[in-house]
């Protein structure tokens, strides 16, 4: 088999075979195959694509590129989530705590963050004392133990995809749809969970730009992960505005616990029981609506605050914050934004102000940056909000008060004031399955 | 400016300004760009394409990566003549001393050829004692004092098409018209011809499969010399068969002085007035009819053969090769091709026929292949003859018999007989101005 052959044959629109596929990947991580070889078929993929068939053979080619985890020590259905990025998305440390409490197991392996925030693992980091460094065996006798475990990806897992994605990166060949769709289902199936739920997220704080884009790139991942033999559904949802008011690690883990306490704001609440509910169906727990039921109650009978509690101990964690909150770093400065017009709060551009939330220290510039877990953002009012000329909308947080200006200078572009109420639009926009 | 919003631009299908094409050529040029960054617009560019003014702007960027010579010393409008390949084309050794004998100079640089055949310099050293290694000033010198002087590339032409052609044919690159277009085009313009007369060659011996493959290669490669201000005409000529009767160095230096003598086949005889005509009709000789009259006379009255002697006593060969072409090299063995069976010669694959010369000597398998002057195959039969069954066909000529069983079985491939005389399709397929 020869690369350029199958680099010509994708040129011409014609669909890849499973061997040619494999042939491909495997090259790429052995290093037999250039990079000029693999871009210039990365590049024929984004414009000529590939059907649900190629998809998925890539996929379970990058799968087979590195280490699998093996889940079946643990019993029951475990169910996995991932969310196509979004800025201040905290739904994996609300969302593992109600399942767990409504007891379908959850063994998470997550990630830190690269550019606006904190991945999950920074966000727990955030915590005093939390250790996200488990052994596998440690890890697997977590969730035994407590239903739930969040830790580090340790492992080789998926090398295809860093490599891949590095180059896809550099090349103008990272936008589409099987690409994406394989680079995070491969993560997901690697990660060895039975079903998977995804969050994929529309609008300017998200990858996927556009409604029709997102539900494209459900479609592709829920095929990928059915076609797999693993169950998967996905939710569209709607990321035009952040998720709930806090941008930040130790601020997210806060609203975090207020969700849990039954005092989170309405979007992020509204979003996790039925990212839950979807979850707890899949693991059999009954049909969609009761599941959904199921995850409010552990909310309000505070069972999943309660296993929040149980994971923080055992990954030796101080676990005081989950009844208060101020046991959680907190910046020595504050500033107030304040409104530069009076009016109705048209659009906050999330991706922006995830860059303010980073030049606050709360994000990487860079893979060796140094992550401040207290700096961020908390929003007091939101899009569609009324405000005054000259009223408090966010509180910046930083440990050093030169960082505010760059961070003001980036709000002022991601806020829009109007004189109409804009059209509110649902926060799920769809769901497939 | 950077290499990756290049590509993405290519490849949603924009148009890359003069400022891109020229930091991307530069960029692969000097190195500051990466092979897998190149190649991934290459593949953009293969799969968008390229309008005028983007392939033109190439072409150009292209031509300024190296040396460009410099003709003015020679008084006279210089024409140049490039042929996109073909099996067996000997046409430059024909055209020069036909142009040069009416009266317009030829200062012709050509190149080595890798696979089939060999190229015009190849050929050219066949005959024995030719130097094709002359300085700039004694090349000058040459064409002032006879008309003409063919000798191979010296100097630093047009780095960006080597450092490109090395990059497109690894990578499934290679058949995009404005790339090929501009590969050819930078060439010609960076070698200082004033005129350029294009013989764009299709069918199954050519790279140009189709016919209207080969009318828009011509089109474009019109539109870019007459944008650099050189009067440009292209002429698309059927390749389908093999042109003229001999494939290999020797053997069609020995058609060439055939021709020239006015003994050779029609069909090269008529594409290489025509080809003649249309030089004579650019230096401003007349129009095309009378230029084309011209040719035949230089024929007739033997003043091109002359021109030829001329050039060859110049360039230190044997200059009585034209009047006894026994004097060039010849093969210790031949051997006759039958037919295999009686009929009409329905099609002769003319690249299956180029590689059985090859296999005889006649071309480079690699760079460091050396070549056989006296290799390589007489065409007795030619498409749309009839054959007997165990007629002689082809008669094959090689230094060591131990070849002819490869090229035999590789002429088997390429030879298909038929009950029915096949369609005789005109030699000249239409004229581009």
């Amino acid at each position: 088999m020869r690369m350029v052959d199958i680099i010509e044959k994708k040129r011409d629109g014609y669909k890849l075979t499973r061997e040619e596929i494999e042939f491909f990947v495997k090259g790429v991580v052995e290093g037999s195959i250039p990079d000029y070889q693999a871009s210039a078929l990365l590049m024929a993929i984004c414009l000529k694509d590939m059907d649900e068939e190629e998809t998925l053979n890539l996929t379970m080619a990058m799968v087979a590129s590195g280490d699998q985890i093996d889940l079946s020590e643990i019993p029951g259905i475990k169910v996995d989530k991932h969310s196509t990025g979004g800025v201040g998305d905290k739904t994996t440390l609300i969302l593992g705590p109600i399942v767990a409490a409504c007891g379908v197991p959850v063994a998470k392996m997550s990630g830190r963050g690269l550019g606006h925030t904190g991945g999950t693992i920074d966000k727990l980091e955030s915590i005093p004392g939390f250790n996200t460094e488990l052994t596998r065996d440690e890890f697997i006798k977590a969730v035994k133990a407590n239903g739930i475990a969040v830790v580090g990806q340790t492992g080789n897992l998926v090398p295809a995809d860093k490599k891949l994605y590095a180059l896809r990166d550099v090349t103008g060949t990272v936008r589409s749809i099987p690409l994406i769709a394989a680079s995070i289902m491969s993560k997901k199936l690697a990660a060895g969970a039975d079903a998977i739920v995804l969050d994929v997220k529309t609008g300017s704080g998200a990858f996927m730009k556009t409604v029709e884009e997102a539900k494209s790139l459900a479609r592709a991942m829920v095929k990928i992960g059915n076609g797999a033999g693993r169950r998967t559904v996905a939710v569209v949802t709607d990321m035009d505005k952040p998720l709930g008011n806090a941008i930040g690690n130790a601020l997210e883990v806060k609203e975090a616990i207020e969700v849990l306490s039954g005092k989170g704001p309405q979007d992020i609440t509204e979003i996790c029981t039925t990212l839950a509910g979807k979850m707890l169906d899949l693991a059999g727990k009954g049909d969609f609506k009761s599941c959904k039921a199921q995850a409010e109650e552990a909310i309000r009978n505070r069972s999943a605050l309660e296993k929040l509690k149980l994971m923080i101990r055992r990954q030796k964690g101080l676990e005081d914050v989950v009844n208060d909150t101020n046991l959680l770093p907190k910046a020595s400065y504050v500033k107030e934004y304040l409104a530069p017009e009076g009016g109705y709060i048209e659009s906050m551009v999330s991706d922006r102000l995830g860059v303010a939330s980073m030049l606050l220290g709360a994000g990487r510039a860079t893979k060796e940056s140094q992550i401040d877990p207290a700096a961020g953002i908390t929003l007091l009012k939101k899009p569609g909000d009324r405000i005054e000329k000259g009223e408090a909308m966010m509180v910046l947080h930083a440990n050093n008060p030169e960082l505010f200006e760059a961070a003001v200078k980036e709000i002022d572009k991601a806020v829009r004031i109007s004189s109409q109420k804009p059209a509110d639009l649902p926060l799920i926009l769809d769901i497939i399955e």
